[in-house]
Formats: C-alpha cells, sequence, structure tokens
C-alpha cells in the first residue's frame, strides 16, 4: 500500500485497502466481518471506527486540507507522520497513556490504533458534570514524563537533536498554533469570531499594550525555546476518559517548546470548562460543586506534575543539563535542588503566560470551545466568555506574581462572582 | 574530486588536488605557479595559503580529530560542511563581514575562500596593543546583522525551521560548547587544567552553587533557545584585522542558539585582552590607555549592536514574532518598541551570563587563550587570570543587575587594580 498515492479512505474503502495488513487482522478481525463508521467530528481528519470479529480499531487519516475550514485551506499530509512519531515517543515516555498503534502508513498519511471503548472526549464529560477520579494525577504525570524525557533532561542530546532536525519538519502545524494562538486574536484577523456583545472587552483588549506584548514574548518562547518535545495540542478535546481510566490523543501539532505549553494549555481548559458552566448546570449547588471539582484536578494535575518532574529529576536527570558530575558527585545535592525549583518556577511562569493566551484565543480566534459555543443564550455565552477573557489577561499579565494553583483557583472563584459586560 | 574518498591535503598535493577548479584557478591563477604553505595555528584543521600568478587563497580543510589534542579525540568531517553553510549566511546578512567562498568541497570537508592578505588574528593585535579603528562597529553591526537576520525576527519562518533542522546535525561541535563551557570548568574534569597558583580561588568557585547552577541555567538556554543562526565561537582569535579593517571567520561552531552567546564571548574576549595586559605591556601609561581602548571598543560593539538591532527591528521586522500587525498596523508603534526594549534587555542580561562563562572556561577547561598562556611570569599570569575568574563570576551571578556597558568596565578597571590571591 505504500506504493499507491495517497488516496482518501471511505467507511467502503476501508476493508478492501487496509484488509491485508496483519497488525489491523490481528486487532479487528477478518476483513469480511468489519463495520466501518466514520466518526471524526475534530477540525482535521477523518477517523473511522473499524469494528471486526476480533474487535475494534481506529483508522485516523490526515485529510490534504483544514476539514473545519474546507479545501481553500490545504494542510500538509505529513501531520500524520509526526503524530505517529509522537506516539510511539509519549507510549515509551509515559507508558498507558496514550493509544497504542498498530499501523502506521506515511504515504496514506493513516494511523490504525487501538479503540478506546466506552471513552468519551474529556471536554464533553465536563459539560454533563461527571467526575473523573485520578485524572489530574494522570495529567500531571503524563506532562512530567513526556516533558523531562523528551528533553535534555533526560535524554541523550545528539538523540534529541535528531528529533529536533526530524520536529521542525512539521512546519504548517505549528504555524497555525503561532498564529492562531499568539497573534490573531490579539487583532481582527481575517479568520476570527467572537460573541458580538464582547465587542467593548475585545476592543480593550485589543488595544491593551502590555499584553500584546507578552502574549509575542510568549511566542517568541514557543517558537524558539526548544526544551522537550511537546504534546502540541494538549487541551480537554485531545484527552479520552471513562471512570477513572484517561488517555492523550491527538498530538500531530507535535513539536519542540517551552514545557510550559502543554502545561499552561490544559490548566487553561479547566479555567474555562469551570467558567462556563452556568451554560451548562442549572443547578447552583451542583454547579458549585462541580466547579470545585474542577479546579481541584488542575490543581491535582500541577501539583502531580511537579511531583513527578521532581522524582525524575532527582532519579533520572542523565542529559546534558544539571550534570550530577557538578552537583550530587560533588556532595552538592543542594545545587541541584536548587536548579530544579529554578527550572519548576520557569516552566510555571510560561505556563500561566501560555494559560493565558489559549483563553483568549479560544474566544476570540477560529477555534473555539464547545463549553461556550454550546450555551445558546447569547448573554450568558457573552457573560461567560467575558470572564474567561479578563481571566486570560489577569494570568499573561500575572504570570511573573502569581504564586501557586491556590492562587489561580482563588482568581477563578472571584471572577466567576462578577459580570465584565 | 566529490567522488574521491576524503584524504587530508599536504602542501604538495594541494596543486594535484584542486588545480582543475575553476574558481580556484581564477583567484589564484593555474596550478603551475602555485606555492602552498601550511599555516594552520588552531584547535581543529588543516590551513593552507595558495600562493599564485593570480593572486592568493585560502584551503582550510577539516581533518577527522581534534587537532589540538590528537587522533584520540574523533571530530567529524561534516563541520566544513557547517562552516560552509554559516559563511554564505554570514555573507548575506551582514556582506563584506567574512571572506568570500570561493569553492566547497563537501566529501573532501574544505572550503576554499579569499585571503585576506595583511590581515592578522586580532588576539595577537590585542596583545600587541594595537589600536583598529571603528573595530567594535564593525563588530556590533555584524553581530546585529547575523542575529537578527538569522532569526524568526527577520527571516521567513518555514525557512528557519528548515535551517534549524540543518544545523541541528553539528552535534559534535555543539557538544564541545555544551561540555567544555558550561560543565568542565566548574569541576575537576580530565582534559582541564589551570595555573597552580589559582588552586584556592579555584576551589572557591567550585564550591560556589550558585555560580554552578547559573552556568546551567545558561547552558540550557544554549543548548535548547534556538533563537538565532549563531557564529556560535566568535572570540577574539575568530576576527582578522589589518588597520581599521576586519572579518570574522571560523564559524564552524555554528548553531541555533540564543542572541546573547556571541556578544557576550566577544565581550569576554575583550575583558580578558585588558585583563591580561600587565603580561604583555610593561609601560603602566600605555598599558592604562590601550587598556581604555580595549574596553571603548567592547562598549562600542554593544552600543552598535544595539543600535543597528534597533534599525533592522523598524525597518526590517518581516519575521512571525511582533508583527507589525499588532503595533505600528494598530497605531501603535510604541507597543513595538516597548518589545523591543525588552528584548535587548533580554539580550544583554544573557550576554553577561555567556561572557562570565567564558572567562572562566578559558583559564580553567582544556582551551585557553594565548593572552594568559603566553605571560611567562607564573605569578603574574596568576594574577591576571584569578582577575578573570572573579570577573566571571560577577558577571554571571549579575547579570540581572549590571546595567549597562559602563558597569562592566567600570567594574573591570576596580579588579585590574586588586589582587585576588
Amino acid at each position: 500500500m505504500d506504493s499507491i498515492p495517497y488516496k482518501a479512505l471511505t467507511p467502503e474503502t476501508v476493508a478492501t485497502r487496509l484488509g491485508d495488513i496483519a497488525a489491523v487482522r490481528a486487532h479487528a478481525g477478518p476483513p469480511e466481518s468489519w463495520k466501518v463508521v466514520e466518526v471524526g467530528d475534530g477540525n482535521l481528519n477523518l477517523v473511522f471506527i473499524v469494528t471486526g470479529a476480533q474487535g475494534q480499531v481506529i483508522v485516523k487519516q490526515a485529510l490534504p486540507y483544514v476539514r473545519l475550514v474546507g479545501e481553500s485551506w490545504p494542510l500538509p499530509l505529513n501531520r500524520s507522520f509526526f503524530e505517529y512519531h509522537a506516539l510511539i515517543r509519549q507510549a515509551a515516555r509515559a507508558p498507558g497513556s496514550v493509544p497504542e498503534v498498530y499501523h502506521h502508513d506515511e504515504a496514506q498519511a493513516l494511523v490504525v490504533m487501538e479503540f478506546l471503548a466506552d471513552h468519551v472526549i474529556l471536554r464533553q464529560s465536563l459539560m454533563a458534570g461527571t467526575r473523573h477520579p485520578g485524572l489530574g494525577a494522570f495529567l500531571g504525570r503524563f506532562c512530567a514524563q513526556t516533558l523531562f524525557r523528551g528533553s535534555d533532561l533526560g535524554m541523550d542530546t545528539a538523540e534529541r537533536k535528531r528529533d529536533l532536525a526530524l520536529f521542525a519538519g512539521n512546519i504548517e502545524l505549528c504555524d497555525i498554533t503561532e498564529n492562531l494562538v499568539f497573534t490573531d486574536p490579539y487583532f481582527a484577523a481575517e479568520m476570527n469570531r467572537h460573541t458580538p456583545a464582547l465587542d467593548p472587552v475585545v476592543a480593550s483588549l485589543r488595544a491593551d499594550r502590555d499584553l500584546k506584548v507578552a502574549a509575542q514574548h510568549l511566542k517568541a518562547a514557543f517558537a524558539n525555546n526548544a526544551e522537550a518535545l511537546l504534546h502540541g495540542d494538549l487541551h480537554t478535546g485531545s484527552v479520552m476518559v471513562s471512570g477513572d481510566r484517561a488517555r492523550v490523543i491527538d498530538p500531530e501539532f507535535a513539536t519542540y517548546g517551552p514545557m510550559g505549553f502543554d502545561v499552561g494549555m490544559l490548566i487553561a481548559n479547566f479555567l474555562m470548562a469551570a467558567l462556563a458552566l452556568p451554560g451548562h448546570l442549572d443547578d447552583r449547588a451542583e454547579r458549585d460543586s462541580y466547579r470545585d471539582w474542577v479546579l481541584q484536578t488542575a490543581t491535582e494535575m500541577w501539583e502531580h506534575f511537579s511531583a513527578e518532574f521532581t522524582r525524575l529529576w532527582r532519579t533520572e536527570r542523565r542529559g546534558i543539563l544539571y550534570a550530577a558530575s557538578l552537583f550530587e558527585d560533588q556532595g552538592d545535592g543542594l545545587g541541584a535542588e536548587q536548579a530544579r525549583l529554578d527550572r519548576l518556577a520557569a516552566i510555571w511562569r510560561d505556563a500561566l503566560g501560555f494559560c493565558g493566551v489559549e483563553m483568549h484565543r479560544r474566544i476570540l480566534g477560529l477555534a473555539h470551545i464547545a463549553e461556550y459555543d454550546q450555551i445558546e443564550d447569547e448573554a450568558l455565552r457573552a457573560t461567560c466568555e467575558a470572564r474567561g477573557l479578563v481571566r486570560g489577561r489577569a494570568l499573561v499579565i500575572g504570570r511573573g506574581s502569581i504564586r501557586d494553583m491556590a492562587e489561580v483557583t482563588e482568581l477563578a472563584r472571584h471572577i466567576m462572582e462578577r459580570d465584565y459586560l
């Protein structure tokens, strides 16, 4: 199949085109037994569920354009190659945290992978008010393990440089992040949209010099500071959950960047889920209680990130940075601890900044989130979104001052009681 | 010749092996007329001067090992490839600042380039007490033009990412910098050497937790923060001068890294040249006067860097960072100026840190500098080197506090009057 030119799959052609692949048959059974449905609801790709006599698999295939926009916005097929390479690295660095890959075909831009039975997208679950025990711990460990082990703290540096060169090819998807996250929200760019009632708040943000400068400093860090292999799009639509189980999916935006990017995007999406709750849970007591769970989950995410990063720093620091030869081997373990605290503080500061711009772009940019979009009462939606906008600014500008998640969640509760329109 | 396996040149084989290359004949004339001498006095390579009927050319060929150490330390030939690619980029970004390249042969790991008649290595000239009008301006402009135009401030970002991938292959030379500059000087690494009388100062530096942590933060910035294509080894041995003319040579350590690295290494080498003057100029008045010229040159270098960076920021900011669409196009030119001052402040802070570690590694590490090594009076040498060590620490630790070159040079004068042994 590698020699056949790229052709988009349809439910009708999946069995013919993938039926001979042993790794797929091993998980789905003989192709005669397959039932295929297309379920892609994301912005970019085709996603098929293949159900056969032996079980189910997911077939994800890139399209040569942005599905959300159409053929007028071409997007290269090689994002499937980068997704595959990110998935196998994440599986090695954080075992059990991502779907198992069964097959990759670079020319057809497809990955066949584990079907996650009974799982739903976390974003949907957060709108429904469902609790997932251990979610914060899972996400914190995922970030710590993939980021530490995907950096010069844990990797052989020659391997990291070869990998940096490989992922530097993910140009067009980085370009989407660079423009849609860091620049377009801060001026009236063509593809932007926002709820009309937000106009005064939007005007004030776009006239906010300090905010624009800070967002561009964050963009420079994202584009240049290749600290670790990032997931690159780690929001609550890239997490699947089922009860107390969870997996991270869709790393096609993978790139080397600052560790705080993945962490900050996750925090942002929990904060927005909390801020949008008035549109989804009518009962005040239930809403407040669920809001507390969401904020607590974000807090646990950071705490477990920090704890696992610390554990890895003490046990797996075998890269070129902060070498034990300078610290532990000289009887100066305290020096390594001092450096670790500096690094965690820098990741935290970056994360708050990225968190703030993520909140802005989800309300002002091209790619919105369901939590806001599905609030049909436009006045209520605007009220919730305005809180997200002022919240985002407070995080970007305050990223050097806000010390911990307690301060972040306290500010969230403050903002949720107020109206900024 | 590309199909022939690599073979080191000798003066006897240069005419036979390069005589057919039109670009070389055009500059040196027919090979029958060539006289060839080997003049390499650096740490790594063969360098031949070819003198023919038409003129002179330089042939620089990499050896498969570190010349300074011998065959026991292998080093890949591809550094010639990176030197070539750096030279042609520098020539485009800072026209006239580097030798013109006439020919590159990747398999033979050689570059044939312009011979700089009557030029000497700046480091030699600084020991001799020679003044070079305009040197600071030349170096400052070189840094600003190569760094700005070699970054996401000035480049097309897809081109920058492809170039990042290309230079990520310069693994072994980056490895030398990463280890020899940032780590080895701070513990008793095998290849280190220092003047024995420095022992107490060296012990105190290597027990200095804050210094070691800061040096590792700087290493992390060097290894990960790919802001711009650096020269990568921009000391006064990589600059050739003749009166008021100058050229920058030897960019084989080129890599994407933080802008402050090139700038800081240059400042360090001027400071060390000044600190070593008691070993080279006996006359006190002459020495003080020349010291002032050296410090003034470093000051002018930074001032011209800053002025040229500002000019380019205002006229050539066409990359993805700090886009005019957010600032000038919104009538907010002041926002762009505010961002520029932030960026210059960050480059300055980084530069002071890199300056400090460069001073340490030149006194404690493997690769020393002639200014110190050629002081035969060992006690005087130790006195001068000790000043360099305390100076280096003051810069690394003070990089967030020292505001400008006036404070740097004032501190240099303070230190030169004292004895730290």
